[in-house]
């Protein structure tokens, strides 16, 4: 693995309409020219940290092993949370600590909550050093100012070390699980509505019994599909998303329009 | 031309709020990591296979000569249609056989609708190959887990040949074109409203008469304009897109909204 | 500085549901394949020269000293403006003469609107030189037919003065900054809203009285904050944003929409 070319990964609730990623690559190439930077996304609902980490570890599936992960949601940049590097040995995820990064950490701490030290695996470095920030930094862009230029260093091979003081706690969020009843069924919610209208849920496919039906709104729903062609055009149906969660959708149309939910909505699937 | 550093082309209709193009990137960089991949766009309308066919057409007389384009717009994805490698010499097109890839056929074989086999110069894969493909296939996701590992090999320089079978089939769309009538007059439709209100047609400049008028919705538009500049502010006119096809724009306004016109809409060339 | 490596940045309106930047990147790939792209944005308002030139200069204080500029905001593209290069050393600037590319002078130069010539230590060229255009150029289309070709050529080490004759007027916006009253107040505008609904101003931090109100709209707001979380969840605020202008913000809420206000509209900043 060469270190000189560790490809840097984005993802953000900047948006595009404006600049704001253009710096952060600006000042990415100027630190770590020889890295490849992938945008995973800048659509993350606006201040959204849990739609932002469920979208961050279900995109690092097909992410390269050796990836540095720049994420950035930020509701409360430049006040008293931490800037953060975790490090569980191969990946490095730079941003803030309000549990963006939560997918950097096992089950079993996230579960707990709990980080096991600095010999668990799992390494966290407060973002503290000024020589790996820029000269200036702004109250309210540390993802060109403190984020950037720590990826930047990590990807171009500065040990993490360097970058600030090992932390023993970290804000890590719960696992995303659908939580189970004593009647056999399953409850979770909408983690993210996709731009086809898809509802993504926190039920993850291994928790699906093996005949069920979904409980989303008003709407009760028969699974499993496999592909949106088993259901006819404009018709509801679940399956499994290619993140391996299960999902609520219209074959070639908008489930979000159709059932009028949203981000957040809860989910039920029970057993029949 | 060094088949190490072919770049991709990415054309779908992934949207930019979602993670998917990210996750393709990523699988592109991992299996491909010398190839510049560039964005055509992300933008097709959702589901809108000849528009993304159209705009595949149009972009790639821009496009570098030995690109790989990988593009996605795939309503039927997971169900019965197949996965192709399209072969025209030079550039490589990766998708789903559904018309998307159409501008990878000539003209005649367009016009007929019929592959001419394997010794017309356009040769057809069928993308089977478990080789060329992510270890677990979802039914969702075939651009991260069939398409983008495919492109990669072809960018990286695995024979087509080995991506799986020749077919002796292929769906193709009809060449966008006006259709003549009698009286002179050429009718076409709106393929794309871009995101300046503009209303290009199918129908190519080398169809318009010496002097026409426009018809579209209930406005008749007297061509034709060479720059935007030509009508006063907020007027409507008819010009030649960068494209070579028949366009309906306002200067510094916004065409689609002035005369309620969307994607799909008759338009009438006249002469006079 | 290796000429061949010369990044190049990118800020137009073209948005990204077209395949406009795509077919600019193309071209740009097949001229410079060598160097780095970089999305600045491609959200600038529709033909809204003012704020392109805004983005462009707050972008540039995170770009590398030696980037290529491409910008194109270009609502009079193909009639009698000019499409220039301006070089004030080390970065170069590629766009239409209409006032977008003003960060590239100096702030006399801004004020005065007076080009001091070609020892001023700014030159200004009109890109003429059919050899660095595309073969065909379209009248709707200069990004990808006259400027990407021309910033390539400056990428790859081709000398500015080959792309046309040395101009001796160009078209500077006023510099962006607040205008003195007698009374000691500050009046400038609302030059960009970005996408969390920051209302970002003319106004520099170096124009901010020591104690302050702000006024916009039917509002008033003291000043001033540090960070976002120094005002209560939805409450309003103002701050110097992360470009050094005065801006006027509300803590994890949209203040555009809170109170609709718009780009263009005017600000005052009273002293107390």
């Amino acid at each position: 693995m060469d270190q000189l070319t560790r490809p840097i990964l984005l993802l953000t609730d900047f948006g595009l309409r404006d600049h704001y990623s253009g710096q952060v690559k600006s000042v990415l190439h100027a630190l770590a020219p020889g890295s490849t930077v992938i945008d995973i996304t800048h659509g993350v609902r606006k201040y959204d940290v849990a739609e932002g980490a469920w979208m961050l570890e279900t995109a690092l599936a097909a992410a390269p092993p050796d990836a540095v992960i720049l994420a950035v949601v930020d509701p409360g940049v430049g006040s008293a949370r931490k800037a953060i590097c975790v490090e569980p040995g191969g990946r490095s995820f730079i941003g803030p600590d309000n549990g963006l990064l939560s997918c950097a950490f096992d089950d079993e701490q996230r579960r707990s909550g709990v980080l096991a030290g600095e010999h668990s695996g799992v390494a966290v470095y407060e973002l503290s050093n000024r020589r790996f920030q820029r000269p200036e930094v702004s109250h309210t862009f540390h993802g060109r100012d403190i984020f950037a230029p720590a990826a930047a260093a990590r990807a171009t091979g500065a040990p993490a070390a360097e970058l600030g003081p090992v932390l023993d706690t970290a804000v890590m969020l719960p696992l995303f699980e659908g939580a189970a009843a004593a009647d056999g069924s399953i409850t979770g919610e909408v983690i993210h509505v996709d731009s086809y209208g898809n509802l993504v849920t926190t039920i993850r496919e291994t928790q699906l019994p093996a005949d069920y039906v979904v409980e989303v709104g008003d709407a009760t729903i028969e699974g499993r599909s496999r592909f949106f062609s088993d259901a006819a055009r404009g018709d509801l149906l679940t399956n499994v998303d290619s993140s391996g969660f299960m999902a609520i959708a219209a074959n070639l149309g908008n489930a979000s329009d159709e059932l009028g939910i949203l981000r957040g909505a809860p989910v039920t699937v029970r057993p029949r």
